[in-house]
């Protein structure tokens, strides 16, 4: 391990209110005190594993190499579901093997992901709970690892294909125009899509559920105040904004809305 | 003092709006820059005491020797209630008097706890506001505790067993049955009640205001979908959860809601 | 630059839902890693200029000496707005040119004020978006000017002149009362005026839209419990509070509501 300090992220349904994040990071700092603990999110809608692993994926690339990530949303604690540490894109993942780690999982060669289940109890909190791993095993395995102990140590390595991945979200490429789907509503109402940045170029028109929109701009401030634009977000996708408005209510569009983007020269059918 | 980095917690009905927790920490790191702060919660419901003196008690445990603790939920601002700097379970509590610390308190024998009244003005902002002692005078002496400083220096020893606590909340063991109530409900919606683990072992059957559940389980997956498990939680207490789904919703409880456990061959009365 | 742990803020319209704040966080400390990073909040309501510009003139007087204040509430990115970093009350603010460090500016003379645009894209990321420049442009320019890379390498200075300010708040000074208004509402609901605290010692009654406050107290508990008060509060201006309830709503007050102070032996006309 190198002699930076280790970032650990956290990720989890928890909420802000209850505390449950903090009893976290104090596990954490119990075993490791030089850590720099960072919230990717506490809020995420409760037992939303696709939202979660949405935003590990969106965040994990601006990370510095050897950083940890701690996702926790969880709805199988207590059942048989994996715990998991993952090592993929130089980056770790340490949390249930429910999909949450589905973005670094997809966008990853299977040869250079390491995967290990984490069954060494040594390394684990002495009474385990059946409903809150994240303290009693995921925060000390975390901490027990970014304080120098090997993943070998930690874990029984497995083969990393058998990890749960989420399907991807369906992308239909066709001569004139590419199908895809709003990925992510965020809280600005802005619609994330999973239609990438080389199909923005030459696109004229976009189509959001049945509303169409017709400009294709360059950024929130391309659209009039109120009016909806189609842009290359900052995730690198097809994204749908009102300027200092909520896209989402504008377009009656949410998670799994279809989106189609018409070449230059096309129309709607 | 130790040489390991100092850790204090803050939890207080400030929110996260404002910016008031922030101020907090932006005094302490003024005063000493080596300190970690952990937010326990800043979401409480404004004036309540019991909501943060609960938190407290239920989070501190996790947290290593030495802690600072630093409670500020304190509808007596301005008033003549004390503040204080308690000593006890090897960690170290600070903010109002008013019952914020109960639960350290109540698990406390007293003489293992030392009390000192805050009243030496050379470690508080010179300037003193009548509304917000969290940044005027706990955060000040809070960071030069951390910084070295002794409570001795930091204020006058008084009478540990003056501190005001709250009522503990009431249990009767009964022969065939324990009654206690809902101490808690937290952010997903769970019943954590204050009859303890050694109680739930025998239990057949568990009566929830005027609800009965028979299923005693291990852990949230023991339920099926939306239906009410009663199983030991994570704190160590009987909880209520509905699995991904809300117990305080479906059952329609909350705080101060009775809870009946009835040992194996008994039924409700 | 000292050798004392470099603290940046961070004020944001991001939410902490969607994991933008920590995204940021990942850049900086990707740049720098010995840094203290503290939110001083990302709940604003989006685009909302002059509540960032509030919470960050409360709040900058309060850190020490260095610190670097990146504030980015933005809703003209993507158009030709400046990005600039500036030097005043021996700190940093570094965001976009819109008003939102108004207050630091106002507090300072311009010739204790330096300023920079920054356009040295080699200390930006290496793809900037269109619609995310705290994680592209702000932030790693932050990042390095924490690490030691000075201002003047970071940007072209500039005139400080002609930063963007927005008006101050006006205030009538009349021979027998003082007229302002309601500048911001907390979480509490309480009503902070711009009426600076010498107004407060003579004043006898304060009205507040075509309410009348008789009280005129020290604190928060000066009120009876439901009753408004009128008092200095902790930031130092006149501020309209009930005790433990919300003056916003009982006076149906809120941002720009005439606020008049009248003195000792005047009644409101």
């Amino acid at each position: 391990m190198s002699k930076k300090r280790k970032i650990i992220t956290l990720t989890t349904d928890f909420g802000t209110l209850d505390g449950y994040a903090g009893i976290v990071k104090g596990v954490i700092m119990g075993i490791c005190d030089t850590v720099s603990i960072v919230d990717l999110s506490h809020d995420l809608p409760p037992w939303n594993i696709s939202a979660a692993a949405w935003i590990i994926g969106n965040s994990y690339p601006y990370f510095p190499q050897g950083t940890i990530h701690l996702a926790v949303v969880d709805p199988g604690v207590g059942s048989k579901r994996r715990a998991v540490a993952i090592s993929a894109h130089d980056q770790y993942f340490i949390g249930p093997d429910n999909g949450i780690f589905s973005s670094p999982l997809h966008g990853a060669d299977p040869k250079d992901i390491r995967a290990y289940e984490l069954n060494v109890d040594k390394y684990w909190r002495q009474e385990i709970s059946t409903s809150f791993h994240a303290r009693d095993l995921f925060a000390p395995v975390a901490a027990h690892f970014a304080a120098g102990v090997e993943l070998t140590k930690l874990g029984e390595e497995i083969d990393s294909t058998s990890l749960t991945k989420m399907p991807l979200r369906e992308l239909r490429v066709k001569p004139n125009r590419v199908e895809g789907t709003v990925a992510y509503v965020d809280r600005f109402g802005n619609l994330i899509t999973n239609i990438k940045r080389d199909f923005v170029q030459n696109a004229a028109l976009c189509q959001v559920g049945k509303r169409s929109i017709g400009r294709i701009g360059h950024s929130y401030s391309s659209g009039d105040l109120g009016m909806p634009v189609a842009f290359i977000g900052s995730h690198g996708f097809l994204e749908i904004a009102v300027s200092q408005g909520r896209a989402d209510e504008k377009l009656d569009a949410g998670v799994n809305t279809p989106v189609i983007l018409f070449e230059g020269s096309t129309t709607p059918t």
